[in-house]
């Protein structure tokens, strides 16, 4: 089964926003082996639409549209899908209640455009939207099928993965499995890995292999196919091996596992607490720890110390010390860790100082970086130079931070046990 | 002149990546008055990026492509382009010294695959790769236009503002002016703004006005043609004014300002330090302050006190008022403000507390967050309910505080002059 994915918008075509559904439908036609050949934006307009679904139907078995099922005169997509394939429209009860619901709970009058939004295909598969007003539908004429779903990521998101994806499945004949694991690296560049690998990623054929750099990480997909999920994971966990072998070191974790996700399961699972000093990050390293669900139990707090003054009056980072070695050096991090580790009484203490760039701070470089990570045992700092833009580097600093953490937590219960 | 961009590369029908180099040459190119009707993405199959190559060549004048100018096999954007147009594929001198001059830089041996990306089509206008290796090219052929441009968005997008879209301009016969002025708007949803303003949206000819939601802010971008750039601002002013009568409560900005760029202008431009004592965002509103240039005169540090106890003990919040009122209260907020503000000893202070959600806090549903904002004269407070993911909810509470500051500054200078 092949698909086309085609947005419907003219915002996307004036570059005001990304086409962040087509990524997301995409991965989760992947995981149903549903090939994706073509992505397609069009504006609100009928005639280059329908040249749009016309092309698409002569490449593609399933057609997934997103956008255009809004209330005003500009949403066309259900309309020109039902001339083009000569089906009617027709009023969906469900969803005009529930849209009659969702003006009531707004305490507003619901307006006669906004009925237009419960009209579907005739015979169509209705999906009803739980996170806003326009029903999505699922709808077969001749041999293929058209998926059509809201354009806000909210109400697409869910609606694709809960309603529409075990309908596709079906479609797709899946019975799997097909089976798939990301590796993810950190501090060994693409071309690095993929010229190691390249023997591997020159003979792949199942598991495939696909590598992919973003952000000063690199992942590698493998994705198997088989004829029992054991076999399906026996596959993968045959490609791990090879891979373990060539680049095992910088292996720190998989699929939607990341570099803050992994430092706070370690510091939550471990029982271990953690404050921060932050100086060019500002805040960044913290606040990325507590997007983490659970994260309470390990965060206690932290200080931002931005200027020199305060790294002396918040920290007691004696003036001497800044003056002889400077702001942006091993000392300076090493002393911030360790300072902001007794006040806040925890197992861990980081501290991150540095020029973030373009321009030199204190001396140093624009990109130079030092992070610091002091136990109860022991003090571990590593120097960064980075080349980015200022804020690339804040986030290669933050990256860098966790990934020692990771390393150090890891060498520790290793130890323990 | 009609554009059309084709993106290559399987990592994006694979939903590994977002297009968003589409996003941005769409911008770049309404700008310089070319529409854009189509964009289309292909994967790394020379067969089916023919196909794309015609039906484009059907519907547009100007093709742009992104990605696959790499060093790898699988990289054939110009291969196939060269082939389907019958053009000859040459080695540019100038990219091959580039491409030699970044391996000496790296101090590693440069591969014979790597060569290849210095073949240009021959008559191609070379684009230098100041941010990378593989060059870009423009390149007539018939009546049509093919601009090649890589595909890693730090090499694209400084090569297509710089390089390519001044060549652009010339080929469109752009004589100008078209002008376009974005109102950015806060507190007000995107369907009660548009309701304020249908008169004026249905009644939009010159300059067009197109709303735009994303994250709690609203954005109106206005677009006039005219003759002159007098004639086109005073168009822009015009509108401005009209929009000003019905919503200028709620405009605070324009163009790429954002409440964060507004708020450090502002507190930069006064001469104002900050301090925030920030619980659920857990240092965020200073990250955020820290992303913009010249931050370093205004914000001097902060604490992020996660937990109950660290509230106590690095601010001295009373046991009594957070066990009385709550650590999610209005009290508990501005004790916060005017703690962190003395202790940092700046203008303003900000307190951020809040049960970031799903669930809830300290006996407060999730999603209330209070703001308090205090200076030397006066308090500030703010009560946020909010009802998105976690992660929403920290990021709109910033944006929330930034509002709250922007206002603040806005009514002491006022006051002040």
């Amino acid at each position: 089964m092949k698909a086309e994915i085609i947005a419907v918008g003219s915002e996307l075509l004036l570059g005001q926003i990304n086409n962040t559904n087509a990524r997301y439908l995409s991965a989760g036609l992947a995981e149903l082996g549903i090939s994706v050949h073509f992505h397609t934006v069009v504006g609100d307009n009928p005639g280059r639409l329908e040249e749009a679904i016309r092309i698409a139907e002569s490449r593609a078995d399933l057609l997934i549209f997103t956008g255009g099922l809004g209330p005003t005169k500009d949403d066309l997509t259900k309309e020109t899908i039902a001339r083009h394939a000569g089906a009617r429209l027709v009023y969906d009860d469900e969803a005009l209640v529930s849209i009659r619901a969702w003006f009531d709970r707004m305490g507003r009058e619901m307006t006669d455009n906004n009925k237009k939004q419960a009209l579907i295909l005739e015979g169509a598969t209705v999906l009803q939207n739980h996170h806003g007003m326009a029903p999505g539908m699922l709808f077969a004429s001749g041999s293929r099928h058209y998926l059509l779903l809201p354009g806000p990521p909210k109400e697409m998101e869910p609606m694709f993965t809960v309603q529409a994806k075990p309908n596709l499945a079906r479609l797709a004949g899946f019975s799997g499995p097909i089976a798939s694991r990301v590796f993810r690296f950190y501090g060994i560049g693409e071309a690095e890995l993929e010229h190691r690998m390249s023997d591997l990623l020159d003979n792949q054929t199942n598991p495939t292999l696909a590598p992919l750099a973003s952000d000063g990480e690199v992942t590698i997909r493998a994705t198997a196919k088989a004829k029992t999920v054991e076999e399906a994971a026996g596959l993968l966990d045959g490609a791990e091996a090879e891979i373990r072998k060539i680049a095992g070191q910088y292996l720190y974790g998989y699929d939607e596992e990341t570099l803050v996700s992994k430092a706070a399961s370690l510091l939550i699972g471990n029982g271990l607490t953690i404050s921060a000093a932050e100086s060019l990050t500002a805040g960044l390293f913290m606040s990325e720890l507590a997007e983490q669900p659970g994260i309470s139990a390990a965060l206690t707090g932290g200080v931002v110390t931005y200027t020199a003054d305060s790294k002396k009056e918040q920290l007691g980072i004696p003036a001497a010390l800044l003056e002889e070695k400077g702001v942006v050096s091993e000392e300076t991090a090493s002393a911030m860790a360790k300072a902001v580790r007794e006040k806040f009484g925890t197992d861990y203490g980081v501290g991150l100082t540095g020029a973030a760039g373009p321009d030199p701070h204190d001396g140093k470089p624009g990109g130079t970086v030092w992070v610091a990570i002091a136990s109860g045992e022991e003090m571990r700092t590593r120097e960064l130079l980075l080349s980015g833009m200022r804020n690339t580097n804040r986030i290669r600093a933050v990256k860098s931070a966790m990934h020692m953490l990771i390393r150090m937590i890891g060498d520790t219960s290793v130890r323990d046990n």
